[in-house]
Protein backbone atom coordinates (compact mmCIF):
# COMPACT_ATOMS: atom_id res chain seq x y z
CA UNK A 1 0.00 0.00 0.00
CA UNK A 2 1.45 3.46 -0.98
CA UNK A 3 1.92 5.35 2.22
CA UNK A 4 2.12 9.26 2.10
CA UNK A 5 3.00 11.76 4.80
CA UNK A 6 0.98 13.97 4.95
CA UNK A 7 -0.83 17.45 6.63
CA UNK A 8 -4.23 18.31 6.03
CA UNK A 9 -3.46 21.88 5.25
CA UNK A 10 -0.20 21.09 3.93
CA UNK A 11 -1.03 22.41 0.20
CA UNK A 12 2.01 20.41 -1.59
CA UNK A 13 0.03 17.44 -0.01
CA UNK A 14 -3.06 18.43 -0.82
CA UNK A 15 -1.94 18.35 -4.30
CA UNK A 16 -0.69 14.13 -4.59
CA UNK A 17 -3.79 13.58 -2.70
CA UNK A 18 -5.95 14.81 -5.26
CA UNK A 19 -4.14 12.84 -7.93
CA UNK A 20 -3.64 9.95 -6.05
CA UNK A 21 -7.18 9.90 -5.78
CA UNK A 22 -7.86 10.61 -9.53
CA UNK A 23 -5.88 7.68 -10.70
CA UNK A 24 -7.74 5.73 -7.92
CA UNK A 25 -5.01 4.71 -5.74
CA UNK A 26 -5.55 3.89 -2.21
CA UNK A 27 -3.51 4.99 0.22
CA UNK A 28 -2.15 5.46 3.92
CA UNK A 29 -2.16 8.75 5.03
CA UNK A 30 0.70 9.41 8.04
CA UNK A 31 0.14 12.78 9.29
CA UNK A 32 3.13 15.33 9.84
CA UNK A 33 2.01 17.57 12.31
CA UNK A 34 3.78 21.20 10.71
CA UNK A 35 2.71 23.13 13.66
CA UNK A 36 2.71 20.96 16.99
CA UNK A 37 6.07 20.55 18.91
CA UNK A 38 7.74 23.20 16.58
CA UNK A 39 6.86 20.79 13.78
CA UNK A 40 6.81 17.48 13.37
CA UNK A 41 8.81 17.36 10.35
CA UNK A 42 11.67 19.04 11.65
CA UNK A 43 11.97 15.86 13.91
CA UNK A 44 14.90 13.29 13.32
CA UNK A 45 12.50 10.86 12.76
CA UNK A 46 10.76 12.72 9.37
CA UNK A 47 14.22 13.81 8.10
CA UNK A 48 15.76 10.44 8.06
CA UNK A 49 12.67 9.86 5.30
CA UNK A 50 12.86 13.11 3.73
CA UNK A 51 16.07 15.00 4.38
CA UNK A 52 14.06 18.34 3.22
CA UNK A 53 11.84 18.31 6.13
CA UNK A 54 8.91 19.26 3.89
CA UNK A 55 6.04 17.42 2.79
CA UNK A 56 4.59 15.90 1.49
CA UNK A 57 7.13 12.52 1.09
CA UNK A 58 5.23 9.01 -0.65
CA UNK A 59 6.78 5.55 -0.11
CA UNK A 60 5.54 2.54 -2.73
CA UNK A 61 6.98 -0.55 -2.10
CA UNK A 62 10.12 0.93 0.03
CA UNK A 63 10.97 3.84 -2.79
CA UNK A 64 10.96 7.25 -1.04
CA UNK A 65 9.44 9.62 -3.20
CA UNK A 66 9.81 13.78 -2.48
CA UNK A 67 8.67 16.76 -4.22
CA UNK A 68 5.40 16.87 -5.04
CA UNK A 69 5.72 17.58 -8.73
CA UNK A 70 7.89 14.59 -9.07
CA UNK A 71 5.39 12.47 -7.45
CA UNK A 72 2.77 13.48 -9.58
CA UNK A 73 4.94 12.57 -12.73
CA UNK A 74 5.91 9.56 -11.17
CA UNK A 75 2.47 8.31 -10.97
CA UNK A 76 1.47 9.41 -14.03
CA UNK A 77 4.36 7.12 -15.52
CA UNK A 78 3.09 4.66 -13.56
CA UNK A 79 -0.36 4.24 -13.96
CA UNK A 80 -1.12 6.40 -17.10
CA UNK A 81 -5.32 6.12 -16.78
CA UNK A 82 -6.70 8.30 -16.32
CA UNK A 83 -4.26 10.90 -17.53
CA UNK A 84 -3.27 14.34 -15.91
CA UNK A 85 -1.37 15.40 -18.73
CA UNK A 86 -2.11 16.00 -22.27
CA UNK A 87 -0.94 13.95 -25.42
CA UNK A 88 0.67 16.53 -27.06
CA UNK A 89 3.94 17.77 -26.10
CA UNK A 90 2.44 21.39 -26.24
CA UNK A 91 -0.11 20.72 -24.39
CA UNK A 92 2.03 18.92 -21.30
CA UNK A 93 4.36 22.05 -21.83
CA UNK A 94 1.29 24.19 -20.92
CA UNK A 95 -0.03 22.15 -18.04
CA UNK A 96 3.42 21.58 -16.35
CA UNK A 97 3.56 25.41 -17.14
CA UNK A 98 0.93 26.77 -14.85
CA UNK A 99 1.32 23.52 -12.31
CA UNK A 100 5.00 25.03 -11.71
CA UNK A 101 3.69 28.17 -11.34
CA UNK A 102 1.65 27.06 -8.22
CA UNK A 103 4.49 25.23 -7.38
CA UNK A 104 7.49 27.74 -8.21
CA UNK A 105 5.78 31.17 -8.47
CA UNK A 106 3.73 31.41 -5.22
CA UNK A 107 3.84 28.33 -2.32
CA UNK A 108 7.48 28.51 -1.63
CA UNK A 109 7.20 32.27 -1.29
CA UNK A 110 4.38 31.74 1.10
CA UNK A 111 5.13 29.00 2.60
CA UNK A 112 5.51 28.47 6.88
CA UNK A 113 9.04 27.87 6.47
CA UNK A 114 9.36 31.43 5.05
CA UNK A 115 6.32 33.56 7.47
CA UNK A 116 8.50 31.96 10.33
CA UNK A 117 11.64 33.69 9.01
CA UNK A 118 9.83 37.11 8.67
CA UNK A 119 8.31 36.91 11.75
CA UNK A 120 11.23 35.17 13.80
CA UNK A 121 14.41 36.48 12.13
CA UNK A 122 13.37 39.85 10.65
CA UNK A 123 11.08 41.10 13.19
CA UNK A 124 7.75 41.62 10.50
CA UNK A 125 4.47 42.61 12.36
CA UNK A 126 1.30 40.60 12.03
CA UNK A 127 -0.22 42.25 9.58
CA UNK A 128 2.97 42.92 7.24
CA UNK A 129 2.89 39.02 7.41
CA UNK A 130 -0.40 38.44 6.61
CA UNK A 131 0.27 41.34 3.25
CA UNK A 132 2.69 39.46 2.31
CA UNK A 133 0.99 36.64 2.01
CA UNK A 134 -1.69 37.68 0.09
CA UNK A 135 0.50 39.73 -2.33
CA UNK A 136 2.44 36.47 -3.52
CA UNK A 137 -1.22 34.55 -3.81
CA UNK A 138 -2.42 37.43 -4.96
CA UNK A 139 0.00 37.71 -7.82
CA UNK A 140 -0.04 33.90 -8.83
CA UNK A 141 -3.75 34.04 -9.28
CA UNK A 142 -3.17 36.66 -11.51
CA UNK A 143 -0.65 35.23 -13.66
CA UNK A 144 -2.68 31.92 -13.94
CA UNK A 145 -6.13 33.87 -14.54
CA UNK A 146 -4.40 35.61 -17.04
CA UNK A 147 -2.67 32.21 -18.71
CA UNK A 148 -5.97 30.95 -18.37
CA UNK A 149 -8.49 33.71 -20.11
CA UNK A 150 -6.20 33.74 -23.23
CA UNK A 151 -6.08 30.34 -24.19
CA UNK A 152 -7.88 28.46 -25.88
CA UNK A 153 -6.82 25.65 -24.81
CA UNK A 154 -8.48 26.44 -21.60
CA UNK A 155 -11.70 24.24 -21.36
CA UNK A 156 -14.02 22.70 -18.52
CA UNK A 157 -10.49 22.64 -16.54
CA UNK A 158 -7.50 24.59 -17.02
CA UNK A 159 -6.98 22.15 -20.64
CA UNK A 160 -9.37 21.01 -21.67
CA UNK A 161 -12.20 18.90 -19.97
CA UNK A 162 -10.60 16.68 -17.83
CA UNK A 163 -8.58 17.54 -15.06
CA UNK A 164 -5.29 18.04 -15.09
CA UNK A 165 -1.77 18.67 -13.45
CA UNK A 166 -2.40 22.06 -13.20
CA UNK A 167 -5.83 21.48 -11.46
CA UNK A 168 -4.24 19.59 -8.61
CA UNK A 169 -1.99 22.14 -8.27
CA UNK A 170 -4.60 25.27 -8.59
CA UNK A 171 -7.12 23.88 -5.99
CA UNK A 172 -5.51 23.75 -3.39
CA UNK A 173 -4.09 27.09 -3.84
CA UNK A 174 -7.47 28.45 -4.19
CA UNK A 175 -8.48 26.96 -0.50
CA UNK A 176 -5.24 29.07 0.75
CA UNK A 177 -6.60 31.98 -0.90
CA UNK A 178 -10.48 31.67 0.37
CA UNK A 179 -9.01 30.78 3.88
CA UNK A 180 -7.35 33.70 4.33
CA UNK A 181 -10.91 35.85 2.88
CA UNK A 182 -9.07 36.92 -0.11
CA UNK A 183 -11.17 38.35 -3.07
CA UNK A 184 -11.47 35.89 -6.41
CA UNK A 185 -14.19 37.93 -8.08
CA UNK A 186 -11.24 39.57 -10.37
CA UNK A 187 -10.17 35.43 -11.08
CA UNK A 188 -13.28 34.27 -13.43
CA UNK A 189 -11.51 31.76 -15.12
CA UNK A 190 -10.17 30.31 -11.85
CA UNK A 191 -13.58 30.91 -10.03
CA UNK A 192 -15.07 28.57 -12.70
CA UNK A 193 -12.74 26.12 -12.61
CA UNK A 194 -12.01 25.60 -9.24
CA UNK A 195 -16.27 25.07 -9.00
CA UNK A 196 -15.87 22.48 -11.19
CA UNK A 197 -13.12 20.62 -9.70
CA UNK A 198 -14.61 20.52 -6.07
CA UNK A 199 -17.70 18.93 -7.24
CA UNK A 200 -15.45 15.73 -8.28
CA UNK A 201 -15.03 12.71 -5.74
CA UNK A 202 -11.56 13.00 -6.30
CA UNK A 203 -11.14 16.36 -5.13
CA UNK A 204 -13.75 16.27 -2.52
CA UNK A 205 -12.07 13.43 -0.87
CA UNK A 206 -8.51 14.88 -0.85
CA UNK A 207 -9.84 18.39 0.91
CA UNK A 208 -7.82 18.99 4.14
CA UNK A 209 -11.29 19.02 6.29
CA UNK A 210 -11.66 15.33 5.03
CA UNK A 211 -8.37 14.13 6.30
CA UNK A 212 -8.21 11.95 9.59
CA UNK A 213 -5.47 14.46 11.02
CA UNK A 214 -8.43 17.60 10.56
CA UNK A 215 -8.80 19.83 13.15
CA UNK B 1 15.31 28.68 -35.47
CA UNK B 2 14.37 28.47 -31.28
CA UNK B 3 14.36 31.60 -29.64
CA UNK B 4 15.17 32.31 -26.01
CA UNK B 5 14.16 35.47 -24.15
CA UNK B 6 17.02 35.31 -21.51
CA UNK B 7 19.01 37.62 -19.47
CA UNK B 8 22.73 36.57 -18.54
CA UNK B 9 22.21 36.14 -15.26
CA UNK B 10 18.80 34.82 -14.70
CA UNK B 11 19.29 31.36 -13.13
CA UNK B 12 16.09 29.93 -15.27
CA UNK B 13 17.55 31.34 -18.37
CA UNK B 14 20.69 29.43 -17.02
CA UNK B 15 19.01 26.30 -17.02
CA UNK B 16 17.52 26.06 -19.92
CA UNK B 17 20.45 27.29 -21.91
CA UNK B 18 22.50 24.73 -20.52
CA UNK B 19 19.59 21.89 -21.61
CA UNK B 20 19.31 23.22 -25.10
CA UNK B 21 23.60 23.34 -25.26
CA UNK B 22 23.43 19.43 -24.24
CA UNK B 23 20.92 18.87 -26.62
CA UNK B 24 23.04 20.25 -29.52
CA UNK B 25 20.38 22.71 -30.45
CA UNK B 26 20.92 25.82 -32.01
CA UNK B 27 19.10 29.09 -30.58
CA UNK B 28 18.53 33.19 -30.63
CA UNK B 29 19.15 34.74 -27.63
CA UNK B 30 16.90 37.81 -26.87
CA UNK B 31 17.91 39.50 -23.93
CA UNK B 32 15.38 40.86 -21.49
CA UNK B 33 17.13 42.92 -18.67
CA UNK B 34 16.08 42.42 -15.70
CA UNK B 35 17.46 45.55 -14.43
CA UNK B 36 17.90 48.41 -16.40
CA UNK B 37 14.70 50.81 -17.13
CA UNK B 38 12.81 49.34 -14.04
CA UNK B 39 13.04 45.93 -15.71
CA UNK B 40 12.57 45.08 -19.18
CA UNK B 41 10.62 41.62 -18.38
CA UNK B 42 8.22 44.47 -16.45
CA UNK B 43 6.89 45.96 -19.55
CA UNK B 44 3.69 45.68 -22.21
CA UNK B 45 5.95 43.93 -24.79
CA UNK B 46 7.21 41.19 -23.08
CA UNK B 47 4.36 41.00 -20.78
CA UNK B 48 2.39 39.89 -23.95
CA UNK B 49 4.61 37.04 -24.78
CA UNK B 50 4.85 36.25 -21.17
CA UNK B 51 2.23 37.35 -18.55
CA UNK B 52 4.08 35.70 -15.57
CA UNK B 53 6.55 38.55 -16.11
CA UNK B 54 9.32 36.34 -15.60
CA UNK B 55 12.50 34.68 -17.88
CA UNK B 56 12.78 32.52 -19.70
CA UNK B 57 10.62 32.03 -22.30
CA UNK B 58 11.24 29.74 -25.50
CA UNK B 59 9.73 30.20 -28.75
CA UNK B 60 9.19 26.73 -31.15
CA UNK B 61 7.70 27.37 -34.50
CA UNK B 62 5.15 29.97 -33.10
CA UNK B 63 4.90 28.02 -29.41
CA UNK B 64 5.59 30.01 -26.99
CA UNK B 65 6.98 27.88 -23.41
CA UNK B 66 7.92 29.26 -19.91
CA UNK B 67 8.67 28.14 -16.91
CA UNK B 68 12.40 26.30 -16.74
CA UNK B 69 11.15 23.07 -15.94
CA UNK B 70 8.56 22.65 -18.55
CA UNK B 71 10.78 23.57 -20.93
CA UNK B 72 13.92 20.94 -19.75
CA UNK B 73 10.88 18.28 -20.12
CA UNK B 74 9.51 20.05 -23.43
CA UNK B 75 13.09 19.34 -24.66
CA UNK B 76 13.56 15.78 -23.41
CA UNK B 77 10.79 14.85 -25.55
CA UNK B 78 11.48 16.71 -28.44
CA UNK B 79 14.87 15.61 -28.52
CA UNK B 80 15.21 12.53 -26.34
CA UNK B 81 19.04 12.14 -26.76
CA UNK B 82 21.24 13.15 -24.77
CA UNK B 83 18.97 12.01 -21.97
CA UNK B 84 18.25 14.30 -19.41
CA UNK B 85 16.24 12.36 -16.92
CA UNK B 86 17.51 8.71 -16.50
CA UNK B 87 15.51 5.27 -18.50
CA UNK B 88 13.46 4.91 -15.11
CA UNK B 89 10.72 5.57 -13.15
CA UNK B 90 12.33 5.79 -9.76
CA UNK B 91 15.15 7.76 -11.40
CA UNK B 92 13.73 10.00 -12.85
CA UNK B 93 11.51 11.02 -9.89
CA UNK B 94 14.76 11.33 -7.90
CA UNK B 95 16.18 13.87 -10.88
CA UNK B 96 12.78 15.67 -11.11
CA UNK B 97 13.18 16.32 -6.94
CA UNK B 98 16.53 17.08 -7.30
CA UNK B 99 15.82 19.85 -10.11
CA UNK B 100 12.54 21.19 -7.94
CA UNK B 101 14.44 21.50 -4.64
CA UNK B 102 16.09 24.13 -6.76
CA UNK B 103 13.42 25.52 -8.64
CA UNK B 104 10.90 25.49 -5.71
CA UNK B 105 12.88 25.42 -2.93
CA UNK B 106 15.34 27.95 -3.49
CA UNK B 107 15.08 30.18 -6.16
CA UNK B 108 11.52 31.71 -5.62
CA UNK B 109 12.55 33.01 -2.44
CA UNK B 110 16.16 34.16 -3.12
CA UNK B 111 14.59 35.75 -6.90
CA UNK B 112 14.75 39.39 -7.39
CA UNK B 113 11.36 40.44 -7.40
CA UNK B 114 10.94 38.67 -3.78
CA UNK B 115 14.50 41.03 -2.43
CA UNK B 116 12.89 43.55 -3.90
CA UNK B 117 9.67 43.68 -1.91
CA UNK B 118 12.12 42.94 1.12
CA UNK B 119 13.47 46.52 0.47
CA UNK B 120 10.84 48.45 -1.25
CA UNK B 121 7.41 47.24 1.19
CA UNK B 122 9.04 45.98 4.44
CA UNK B 123 12.08 48.20 4.27
CA UNK B 124 14.37 45.65 5.15
CA UNK B 125 18.41 46.56 5.54
CA UNK B 126 21.07 45.87 2.73
CA UNK B 127 22.54 43.62 5.55
CA UNK B 128 19.15 41.89 6.63
CA UNK B 129 18.27 41.33 2.52
CA UNK B 130 21.66 39.66 2.37
CA UNK B 131 21.15 37.50 5.35
CA UNK B 132 17.99 36.14 3.78
CA UNK B 133 19.60 35.47 0.24
CA UNK B 134 22.52 33.70 1.74
CA UNK B 135 19.89 31.47 4.21
CA UNK B 136 17.61 30.45 1.71
CA UNK B 137 20.47 29.58 -0.32
CA UNK B 138 22.14 27.78 1.89
CA UNK B 139 19.45 25.60 2.89
CA UNK B 140 18.79 24.39 -0.56
CA UNK B 141 22.66 23.91 -1.00
CA UNK B 142 22.41 21.68 3.00
CA UNK B 143 19.17 19.58 1.39
CA UNK B 144 20.81 18.63 -2.05
CA UNK B 145 23.59 17.90 -0.20
CA UNK B 146 22.45 15.27 1.69
CA UNK B 147 20.00 13.60 -1.17
CA UNK B 148 23.13 13.64 -3.21
CA UNK B 149 25.59 12.01 0.06
CA UNK B 150 23.36 9.69 1.15
CA UNK B 151 22.44 7.89 -2.19
CA UNK B 152 24.17 5.27 -3.91
CA UNK B 153 22.52 6.29 -6.98
CA UNK B 154 24.72 9.90 -7.14
CA UNK B 155 27.66 9.53 -9.52
CA UNK B 156 30.13 11.57 -11.50
CA UNK B 157 26.91 14.16 -11.62
CA UNK B 158 23.76 14.35 -9.77
CA UNK B 159 22.42 11.00 -10.75
CA UNK B 160 24.56 8.28 -12.80
CA UNK B 161 27.48 9.33 -14.81
CA UNK B 162 25.64 12.18 -17.52
CA UNK B 163 24.10 15.17 -16.78
CA UNK B 164 20.65 15.44 -16.06
CA UNK B 165 17.85 17.79 -15.36
CA UNK B 166 19.11 18.14 -12.04
CA UNK B 167 22.56 19.30 -12.85
CA UNK B 168 20.77 21.52 -15.39
CA UNK B 169 19.44 23.34 -11.71
CA UNK B 170 22.62 22.81 -9.80
CA UNK B 171 25.21 24.88 -11.78
CA UNK B 172 23.18 27.97 -12.07
CA UNK B 173 22.55 27.50 -7.87
CA UNK B 174 25.87 27.27 -7.11
CA UNK B 175 26.89 30.52 -9.50
CA UNK B 176 24.43 32.36 -7.52
CA UNK B 177 26.02 31.56 -3.93
CA UNK B 178 29.65 31.34 -5.15
CA UNK B 179 28.67 35.31 -6.58
CA UNK B 180 27.48 35.76 -3.15
CA UNK B 181 31.26 34.36 -2.26
CA UNK B 182 29.30 32.09 0.40
CA UNK B 183 31.54 29.07 1.53
CA UNK B 184 31.01 25.63 -0.42
CA UNK B 185 33.02 23.51 1.50
CA UNK B 186 30.40 21.78 3.72
CA UNK B 187 28.84 20.84 0.30
CA UNK B 188 31.54 18.32 -1.01
CA UNK B 189 29.03 16.32 -3.27
CA UNK B 190 27.90 19.79 -4.49
CA UNK B 191 31.47 21.17 -5.17
CA UNK B 192 32.87 18.11 -7.24
CA UNK B 193 29.92 17.69 -9.50
CA UNK B 194 29.65 21.24 -10.13
CA UNK B 195 33.06 21.07 -11.26
CA UNK B 196 33.21 18.16 -13.23
CA UNK B 197 29.40 19.91 -15.34
CA UNK B 198 31.50 23.53 -15.85
CA UNK B 199 34.57 21.71 -17.49
CA UNK B 200 31.81 20.50 -20.17
CA UNK B 201 31.04 22.68 -23.26
CA UNK B 202 27.84 22.62 -23.07
CA UNK B 203 27.72 24.54 -19.47
CA UNK B 204 30.56 26.97 -20.43
CA UNK B 205 28.93 28.21 -23.70
CA UNK B 206 25.68 29.01 -21.15
CA UNK B 207 27.32 30.28 -18.77
CA UNK B 208 26.30 33.69 -17.53
CA UNK B 209 29.87 35.33 -18.73
CA UNK B 210 29.92 34.10 -22.17
CA UNK B 211 25.92 35.60 -22.78
CA UNK B 212 26.19 38.25 -25.50
CA UNK B 213 23.69 40.26 -22.93
CA UNK B 214 26.94 39.78 -20.13
CA UNK B 215 28.19 42.80 -18.76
Amino acid sequence: MLKLYTYFRSSAAYRVRIALNLKGLAFQSIPVHLVRDGGEHLCDGYRTINPNAMLPTLQDDGATLTQSLAILEYLEERVPQPPLLPADALGRARVRALALTVVSDVHPISNLRVLKYLTDTLHVQEEERAAWYKYWVQEGLRMIETHLARDARTGLFCHGDTPSMADCCLVPLVFNARRFNMDLSAYPSIERIHARCIALPAFMAAHPAQQPDAE
